[in-house]
């Protein structure tokens, strides 16, 4: 996988630059984030998306933010900018709770730093918050390889595989969390094959999985979200693999929208179903799926594709873009510190103490 | 519902005026099919589209095809002329049944009545045929009223509907036969509320049904398909109404991609699901679901909505036009001569001898 999907250019004066993943799958163009506001633009119009890679752009922001303030402002502005810009990134998407989590850590670290040294000069300070993001950085492309190694096992020879949204390199700084299974099966030299669904209404499935998927030479079929369980009954599915946005305490798991459908599906048809994601995307502090905010987004993401109004004037839509997959309907949780079968609260609290 | 989905123009020499369907929403515009060619297209690429309205098409072909012949042919030409148009005509669709039934009456007509007056003129078995398919179009409009009579008691006021595609005024040349249970209840006096699934590729739902349904003033919020079992997991449908393009001995029903999949959700929700269709769309030479030719569609209309491609060329991708929902997973079908609770092979025979 050698897709791009975020790198930071240049020093502690640089910028962030993406792949405008809004204009897959018709161009490849790269989009560099200058300061925090277009960030924000870039992770809410979902320019750069998926659960992990908004965790290592969060963090960049830090960065951003801290180019901000003068040289001769002080530390304490310095942090007040940086906590205020922190906060403004990460409402962006208030479902994923790997932006929160990175971003957090970056600030954490800022006021470490400044407790510690509290006469370094913004310079150092925006040094240590750049190391940070890298370090972020690093941890996900290396979290992405464990996940798919992990996992690469379910992946056997001769499988179809179907998958929803885009949990790829496209959704991480890496080779992804869901998709990383099938490159690390490929390298085992296993064949298979994958359907994606095409996932309404952002069309992640069909743009982006058909393309990193085209990219690496994996068969691919795409469809859309309503002809997956015609696909079970026919007995063409072997397994499904997803990844997560926000994964409760209880193991409930927040993804993209049509998840908890496959996930109803998948159990009426006795087919195993996979999610994939990092350790950051546990939380805690959520007892349940019950407790994870959903973000609703705008209604011209169904009415309109490109420049086409598919509905008529004045109809209501509804459109949120995560659903909950309880964890009785989860064969397993693959994170790149290991398998949890029957995901439960006590095999997940377990988790943080490995 | 005031909606002339087809409508014959003139006499013996006229034509068949159709709303062409792939334009809405956005523009009202009427299609004239002066000819088994042009009808044949129309039906192909779903400018009029819905198992009854194309049988209602379907016969009017009929009357298109006894237009070729010159004024000296003998019946014998014409009526082989006759035979290989509508065998043409029945091809452009083979799922649904109600086609192949509505020409074949037409067919049976115009053979019996030669027979009995082989001295007739064409004129004579033109003026004939089109009575017949005039007598088809009226059972239509009858069949859909008493379909709705039939069914409005399953909408419960306050109630929310979910369908899937269109099985409305646009699907007949009456009021519909799901929504025609929401016209009659909404006659009644009944308040509920619809929501729409899109129904990719093609967008029927999206297009069609929230089109319609706001012309009837009835609530309606439009969703994508994928978002439907989230609804039902927050207990907001209450239940399920589709129509169906054929339906087996047995009682499994062909319908849009889509269907049986909510179906399978529904039973896990505990969610009744109605299917409501004439009686001409039952097929008993048809055993069971997996007798029924299902339809491949192509894959541009998965690819392009309107010019814009979302997906990556040379993708693999996969179009059924229908899926097949078992018997088993049905609550009941409501048909214009009664309803079937648990349909099964025995009540489905005595229906045809009602």
């Amino acid at each position: 996988m050698n897709v791009k999907t975020l790198k930071w250019l240049g020093g502690i004066a640089g910028c962030l630059e993406i792949i405008d993943q809004r204009r897959l799958p018709a161009e490849l163009k790269m989009l560099q984030c200058t300061n925090v506001k277009q960030l924000y633009d870039a992770i809410k119009t979902l320019a750069v998306r998926g659960a992990p890679a908004i965790g290592v752009a969060g963090a960049y922001g830090a960065v951003l933010s801290l180019k901000k303030p003068p040289a001769k402002a002080s530390l304490k502005q310095a942090l007040a900018i940086l906590k205020r810009d922190c906060d403004y990134l990460a409402s962006s998407r208030p479902t994923a709770v790997n932006l929160r989590w990175a971003i957090d850590r970056t600030v954490k670290r800022a006021n470490a730093f400044v407790e510690k040294h509290p006469s370094c000069n913004l310079s150092q300070l925006r040094k240590i918050v750049l190391a940070e993001a890298n370090a972020i950085f690093n941890e996900d492309v290396q979290m992405c390889l464990n996940i798919g190694k992990n996992g690469s096992n379910f992946v056997k020879n001769g499988f179809s595989i179907l998958t929803h949204c885009n949990a790829g390199a496209l959704a991480t700084a890496g080779q992804g969390t869901a998709l990383s299974l099938l490159y690390e099966a490929k390298k085992q030299g296993k064949r298979f094959k994958v359907f994606a669904d095409e996932s309404r209404p952002l069309l992640q499935g069909g743009r982006l999985t058909a393309w990193e998927l085209k990219q690496s030479g994996i068969d691919t079929t795409v469809i859309c979200d309503n002809m997956a369980a015609s696909l079970m009954a026919q007995g063409q599915i072997d397994i499904i693999i997803v990844g997560a946005d926000r994964i409760a305490a209880n193991g409930d798991a927040a993804n993209k929208i049509g998840t908890y459908s496959l996930s109803v599906l998948a159990k009426a048809h006795g087919i195993p179903f996979y999610i994939a994601a990092p350790s950051s995307t546990f939380d805690l502090k959520t007892k349940s799926g019950k407790d994870i905010p959903i973000e609703q987004r705008p209604a011209d993401e169904v009415r309109l594709i490109g420049n086409k109004k598919i509905t008529p004037d004045g109809i209501k839509i509804y459109n949120p873009a995560f659903d909950v997959t309880p964890a009785e309907n989860i064969t397993a949780i693959i994170t790149e510190k290991g398998v949890l079968q029957k995901p439960n609260s006590r095999k997940i609290a377990g988790i943080f103490s490995f």
